[in-house]
Order: structure tokens, then C-alpha cells, then sequence
């Protein structure tokens, strides 16, 4: 297959976590026989440095022109602290999400078997969860009009705002995720209470019938963040507003005992990108010691989302558990032991995905 | 001390638990020398049974006119399965606490030696949690207007409102409670999206120089979302608006390990109400096997809230402790070994607190 990948390693420990992915994506190429095409952008603080704006229209072209974009992390400390700034870094994000059409944050929730001791929750509740959360991305509180202050300044206001056409396109996906997995979709809402619930719900019941394969569960967001914690393996694909599902894709990260591990998706009407949860990390930026493993599970990431290629995807975790099981790992999971550098864990990891 | 108490049973097994937790309560009186006066009045479908209302303006009245209200739980099948229902039990509740001006709701979370086994989380991070939530009960989108759909219907929307009389005095409260805590107070907002708790930053930041004792921290809803099973014991008192805290407050049940025997607190501008957080779980009616340990606890939370006797407030809590150690406890505790019925719990309870 031809593949075109925009590559945006953004700010901090963007480029070096994306430099190991970029190891990986080429080994997979060479072993299953792929042609990628990398091409790289800039984004965040890095292009309001070289051109006075976070996420630049060229950068935009390049998105629009590939198959997929992989994406480090954007933000830098220079901005946080001067309340003067006008352009900050995470409005690229902001900005790239809706040229994009990325209405749609695919969060997976998994255990790494030889990480499930580090979990605040006890084995026997979490081993084995295997769940994906599909949060809106561009609708809800956060975007809705009217919002701010009245005259007086006394008194402040958001708005939730959903069209069944913002909802329907997200509970199909989640059909269609839930069709592919083992068929179980859960719409999380707070149905009892709110306007914009009501119509979530009702839209899901509209569209059920079409997946007479997939069953539905209607559980209410409080209830979610208790159930969540208490039985994760009772859930598969969730589905969920903008606000809900920014609380409870955080909430389920504690899962699997590695933060610093997931990856994510970000499905759109014009591309799907690709990127960490973690952050820019400017502590550890340019010292070669950030871990780059949940950069290269969103490479594994994206051949299963954006390319379909399972097997691919599945080369890519098992040589990330491989790492994790043998101790080929960045300082931060080395419990005081032997760690290696970021480069190192990426050439280890590529390497496996060639011999495996 | 003289002590008139409302009491407000409710629906299902609320007449059983409240039974409980007045033996309690004389059992304190009669320790301590307090005179304590009950008055019972209706609420919720037993309300609507008897006089059409589920919160009838006698039993207002009967509030209004008492110290503090013990509330057991309000809610019936026969109308959740009723679309026809013009009245619903659980309207009952939002009027009372509309009308007592309920404004804040106090969710303590702390372990049970006994049962910390119990909890999904491992032992080491949750022994010794000793947390409280400050949840603002009347704002928010919960009521905020306008609300509802478009003409066409093809839109819903909802709006979060809130006055910076309405944030102040619950920002007062929680400096309070830390105060006379661990004099740690922490502001859970959305504040770098969220235009509403923008307000509530600015307003607690206003605050914190009249409590120079007291260490505020400010702490988006989805990070709390993960540090409070990350690190429960790095909390002490938590404010947040309605959403947030419905939210949290359910998640931070879990920790326990046993949600069923968490007692909370809704204090007013009118009066205080003390009530456990369990529902009306109808189908254990009349049978005497509810457990009523979150109603006795709920009576303990009322010395300590409402007439600030601390004594009395740990006389029972201990007396509820002893209970768990030994096993004097009803069938959902019991792990398959002796249980006793509600009663039996009951008088267990009130004889201990009697003779410690
Ligand atoms: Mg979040
Ligand atoms: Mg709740």
C-alpha cells in the first residue's frame, strides 16, 4: 500500500517521540511491504516562532494531503507565563481539530501485562479491560454560543449545544466501532436532567435498530464514572459528549496503571491524526529521555484506524509489550533499575517489528 | 442541649433505616443529656399517595421549623415505569432542596478499616483518605435557562449559570470546612475553557486572602477526575459546581468500598438535612434486611454539622466501626457468614453507643 503520512512533532518531547515512531512506521513498511511517505509541519509554539501563528495554512495543506498525520504534542511554558501573549500554542490544537473536521477522539483503555502491578486498582478488577471511548470533539460547552459575562460582570454563562447531525455521525461510529469489537455500545448521558442529553439518547434509539447486532446500554454519566473504576471490563465502546467524555477518558487512563503509555485517534470528515495523550513534557525536552512508547502505539494506532491493517497494528503492540516484559524501557517505567534513552527504545522496538 | 429534629422516612426502605437511626440518636440524648424531639412528615410517593404532592407544604413547614432533618430516600417503580405519571417522587426532592435552599452539598469520603479489602483500589493508596466534597447543589446547568430544542427540534441546548453570589457562598463554606480540617481547600473548574468557572476562579482567588490559613489549589475537573484514585489522600476539601461535583462525588464513592454506607449532608440557608447516599432500593422493602448504617452515619455526619458536638458525632461512628470489625452486620456485608436484619444492626449500634 502508498501511504502518506503528515508528520507533526509540535513542541517539548514532540520531535523525539515522533523520531521513534517514524523508526517503527519505516520497519513495518520494509517487513510487510509498504511504500510510507513521510512528510513533516510544523505546529504549536515551534511555528509561531517561524511564522507568527500555531497552526499555519501550510500546515493545513499538508494535513489535507495525506492519508493520516501522526502528531506529537504542542505547548510550551514561554506562553504559560506571559498572560500577554497573544497567540498561544494549544490554539493550533484547537484550531487543527476544526479545519479538520476532528469531531471525534478515539481514547482506548487497555492493560500492558507487565505494567498491571503499577495501577492504583487492583489486578483481578482490571485485567484484561479492553475498552474504547469515542468523545466529540467539536460540539458541547466548550464551543456553544452564548457564553461569557453580563453587563455587570456579576453573573457567567456557557451554553451546550448539540445537533442530531453532531450526534448522529459520532453514534454511528461507535456502531460501527462496537460491530468490529465484541458489540456492546454504551451511550453515556445525563438523560435525566439535560436538554441536549435527551437528544443524544433519543438519537441512539433512532439509530439502533440499523445494528440489530450491536446491543445498547443507556447509563447516566455519574453512574459511568463510578461503574468505570469498579468494573472496566464490563464496558467496550462508549460513546459521549464533548465535556463527559473529557472527565471520563482521563478517569479510565488510570486503568491501566501507564499514563504516559496511551495513545489516541482523532477521527474527522477530512483526515484521521494520530497522537499521545501525554503532553509536551519541556522538562525532559532535548535530554533524550522521554518515553516514546505511546507515540509509537498511535503508529499502531494508525495502521488499524486510518489503513485497516490489523496485522500491521498488532506488530507494533506486541513489540511494545515486548519492551515493557524485558525492561527495554525509558527511566520513568525503569523502577531504579537499567533504563535506556528514547532513541534506544525506538531503534529496540523497530528492530523487533523487523525480526518478529 | 434541646434538639428538634425533622424526620423524613421517604419511600421504600427510608422508614426502615430511619427506624434505625433513631435509636441512635436517643441512644446520644440519653448519653450525653441532650432532649431530643422528632416530628415525622411525608415525602415522596408516600406523599403522593396520601395528599397528590411528593413535598407538601406541611412538611415543609415541619422542616422549616426544626434544627436539622433526617431524610431516608425517596423514589418508587410504580412511576418509573409510568410514562403517564404527572408527579414524580423524585420531584420531591428538587423541591426541597429549591425551597430549604439546599445550596450545598457535603459528600465526605473516607475508609472503613474493616473494609478497605473491599475497594477496587489497592490497600496503600486509599487507607487513611479522609476527603470532603463541597458540591453546589442549586446553579448550574442542572437549572440554568434557557433550555430545551429548537423549533424544528433538530437542536437541543442547555445552559451553565452561575452568580458570584452563588459561587461565594459556597467558596465561604469550603474555606470553613478547611479551616477546621486540614486547611487545605481545592477549587475543582474547567476555567481554561469554561467561561462559568472562569467566575469561579476569580472568585475563590478573591476570596483565599481572608483565609490566609488556608493553602488553595486550583485543579481542572478532568485531572481531579484522575488524581482522586490516583492519590485520594492528597485531598482535604474539594469545591466544585453542580455537573462537576455530580460527578466526582459518585467516583469518589467508590474508594470506600462500600458506597452503600456513605453518609452526606445538605446544608441551607434555611435548614441542614442529613440523609444517606443510597436510593430507595425498593425491592428490599419491608423486609428488614436494608443495611442502615449510612442513615446512622448520616445521623452522626447531623451532630457534628448541625450542632457541632464532635463527641457525639465519633460516638456513633466508632459504635458503626465496632459494628463492621465484629460483623454485626446486615447481608450485603456479611460475605456469605452471619448477618442480622436491620433491626437487629439497629439496636447493636445504640446499644454501643450507650455504653462506650
Ligand atoms: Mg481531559
Ligand atoms: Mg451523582
Amino acid at each position: 500500500m502508498e501511504m502518506n503520512i503528515a508528520l507533526l512533532p509540535g513542541d517539548g518531547i514532540g520531535p523525539e517521540v515522533i523520531a521513534q515512531a517514524v523508526k517503527v512506521v519505516h520497519a513495518v513498511g520494509k517487513k510487510f511491504g509498504h511504500q510510507i511517505t513521510f512528510k513533516e509541519a510544523i505546529t504549536g509554539a515551534a511555528a509561531i516562532d517561524a511564522v507568527g501563528h500555531p497552526y499555519p495554512e501550510e500546515t493545513h495543506q499538508v494535513c489535507l494531503q495525506s492519508d493520516a498525520v501522526l502528531f506529537g504534542a504542542i505547548g510550551d511554558p514561554r506562553f504559560d507565563n506571559d498572560p500577554s501573549a497573544k497567540v498561544r500554542p494549544e490554539q493550533g490544537l484547537l484550531e487543527m481539530r476544526k479545519r479538520l473536521g476532528l469531531f471525534s477522539n478515539v481514547r482506548p483503555t487497555f492493560t500492558f501485562p507487565s505494567l498491571v502491578h503499577k495501577s492504583p486498582l487492583k489486578r483481578d478488577r482490571i485485567e484484561g479491560t479492553d475498552l474504547v471511548f469515542l468523545r466529540e470533539l467539536t460540539g458541547g460547552i466548550y464551543f456553544g454560543e452564548p457564553r461569557g459575562r453580563n453587563e455587570q460582570g456579576t453573573k457567567a454563562f456557557d451554553t451546550c449545544m448539540y445537533s442530531v447531525e453532531e450526534i448522529e455521525r459520532l453514534a454511528r461510529m461507535g456502531f460501527e466501532f462496537a460491530q468490529k469489537r465484541r458489540k456492546l455500545l454504551t451511550c453515556v448521558d445525563k438523560a435525566n436532567v439535560l436538554a441536549t442529553s435527551r437528544l443524544w439518547r433519543e438519537t441512539v434509539q433512532r439509530l439502533a435498530p440499523e445494528y440489530p447486532d450491536v446491543k445498547v446500554e443507556y447509563e447516566f454519566v455519574d453512574a459511568v464514572a463510578m461503574r468505570l473504576i469498579q468494573w472496566p471490563k464490563a464496558y467496550d465502546v462508549l460513546i459521549t459528549e464533548n465535556l463527559f467524555g473529557d472527565i471520563l477518558t482521563d478517569e479510565a487512563s488510570v486503568i491501566s496503571g501507564s499514563m504516559g503509555l496511551m495513545p489516541s485517534a482523532s477521527i474527522g470528515v477530512k483526515t484521521k491524526l494520530f497522537e499521545p495523550i501525554h503532553g509536551s513534557y519541556p522538562q525532559a525536552a532535548g535530554k533524550n529521555i522521554a518515553n516514546p512508547l505511546a507515540t509509537i502505539l498511535s503508529a499502531s494506532m494508525m495502521f488499524e484506524y486510518a489503513f485497516g491493517l490489523m496485522d500491521e497494528a498488532k506488530a507494533i503492540s506486541d513489540a511494545v509489550n515486548l519492551s515493557l516484559e524485558k525492561g527495554m524501557v525509558t527511566e520513568d517505567l525503569a523502577d531504579g533499575g537499567t533504563s535506556y534513552k528514547t532513541s534506544e527504545v525506538g531503534d529496540w522496538v523497530a528492530e523487533q517489528v523487523g525480526m518478529a
